[in-house]
């Protein structure tokens, strides 16, 4: 028997689809339901393998649901919750997928109220620059990072059933608190995302931008692969973390002064020190 | 008959090796004789086929030949002008691999005098991680661009011999200034390898930077990729490309400022905006 009866998921694209693909390719799923704001995207879902079923009354079905997926944009999540809140059932778990957890665990605490211990919040660390139906993958999570971000209400089996949910799909499970991982991902995502949209939008302004961008490589291919991602996203997660940002800012910017000062009084020994090191972090660094 | 009877090169690594197995790949070379300063690799590079002789005397190998290739740190080529300058043949061509051209030229028009207009720069745009001859390829500069730099004192047939030498190696030659293609690389080359050296500094720098790099996922590789670049060669780049350099860090500098200041004050439309600019113009931007 499967570990899940029914799932339910908002947003069918790529980390839903791709979750509840996994899903069913584990055989830990019987049934997927599916909400969404298009039709045309939820049929697609449905023609895909995706859902089951399209949803017509969330209230109804997220009673019975074992598993329900938030992956949507985190600015459509507090209608969700809102929806969904007075009808969850008292065995139903909720989870999500959004970038940042210290805003949807903010929004979830004042909608769900005593029923947050229900809400047990994911990060799966799997973008890929597609989305829609047609991206999602049933290997999308597979060895893949997933960020559970515990609250203190969760119980420990409510956890564990989540961390099944994602263990399910193929992702390698950790744990961070919402504040930690909110710091983590602004270090090491929203921070060069941040920059290599500057770098691009800098270059962009230019009247030789032309010029400029037949004589890019592959180092710059590489660099800015990142700022090709989605605006709305990326202004949202913005947003969401701006604290964790703008502090991370501030550290990269005297990061840069030091580098200036060091070009403009030619201290070559000190360039050389700084790329020193960072060539030996990041070839030791191997991706997870 | 081959366009070139004798090719002598100094530096039998990747860009060198690679010049040399392209040229002899198209027929269009008879004889390749290298020079260098490790014994043990020009004997690699001799079993490799990248060169049909070792030199030993620079004075008699430059005189009859027709194309000279610096291709050693840019910190090495002063000391090569010296012992080849005086021994040039009338008919011989120099050109270079170096990643800068202002530091260049401005050094080879002191050790050269006279015989500057036998110098046409060039900077073959195709860097890989991996060096030395092992790492050379017949096809390494197949469809990559080469900017050739030439001087006011070059005659066209000069710049249109060493045009034809790289366009026999596959190349796509195109020309600027030296002063230009400073600008122009310090902008689309120099500027992003600093922003990743320094943020993978930033990073190191820190205490929890084993956790922070185990979350690090696609986006963080592919902007620090370049971060595993050879810091030697990086710190003599940007020394020798100090002033445009500064410019543009100066320049980007105000580009986080304007995106702080938004972020600080909750400008989403103004994030938005900017992602939105980049992304126009990086999903447009095809590499050439």
């Amino acid at each position: 028997m499967p570990a899940f009866r029914k799932v339910v998921i908002f947003g069918a694209g790529l980390i839903g689809g791709s979750f509840s693909l996994a899903l069913r390719k584990a055989g830990a799923v019987s049934e997927v339901v599916g909400f969404g704001r298009s039709m045309v995207t939820l049929e697609q879902a449905k023609q895909l393998g995706i859902l089951d079923r399209i949803g017509d009354d969330a209230a109804r079905e997220v009673c019975a649901a074992d598993i329900v997926l938030l992956a949507t944009p985190v600015a459509q999540m507090a209608d969700i919750f809102q929806r969904i809140a007075p009808h969850l059932g008292t065995h139903t778990l909720v989870t999500d997928g959004g970038s940042t957890k210290g805003d949807v665990v903010a929004i979830a605490r004042m909608i769900l109220g005593g029923k947050i211990g229900q809400f047990v919040p994911a990060h799966p660390i799997a973008g890929a620059e597609k989305s829609g139906p047609g991206a999602a993958q049933a290997d999308l999570y597979q060895g893949k990072k997933v960020v559970l971000t515990p609250l203190a209400e969760n119980s420990n089996e409510s956890v564990a059933r989540v961390r099944k949910a994602w263990e399910s799909c193929g992702a390698v499970v950790s744990e961070l608190t919402p504040e930690e991982h909110d710091a983590v991902f602004a270090a090491i995502s929203h921070l060069p995302h941040l920059l290599s949209f500057a770098l691009v939008h800098d270059i962009a302004q230019r009247d030789n931008r032309d010029q400029l961008l037949s004589f890019a490589a592959s180092g710059f291919r590489d660099f800015t692969r990142i700022a090709a991602s989605s605006p709305e996203m990326w202004r949202d997660i913005c947003m969401a973390n701006r604290e964790a940002l703008l502090r991370e800012l501030l550290q990269y910017a005297g990061e840069l002064h030091g580098l200036y000062q060091a070009l403009e009084r030619g201290d070559a020994a000190k360039l050389e020190e700084v790329f020193s090191e960072a060539r030996k972090v990041r070839s030791a660094w191997q991706q997870q």
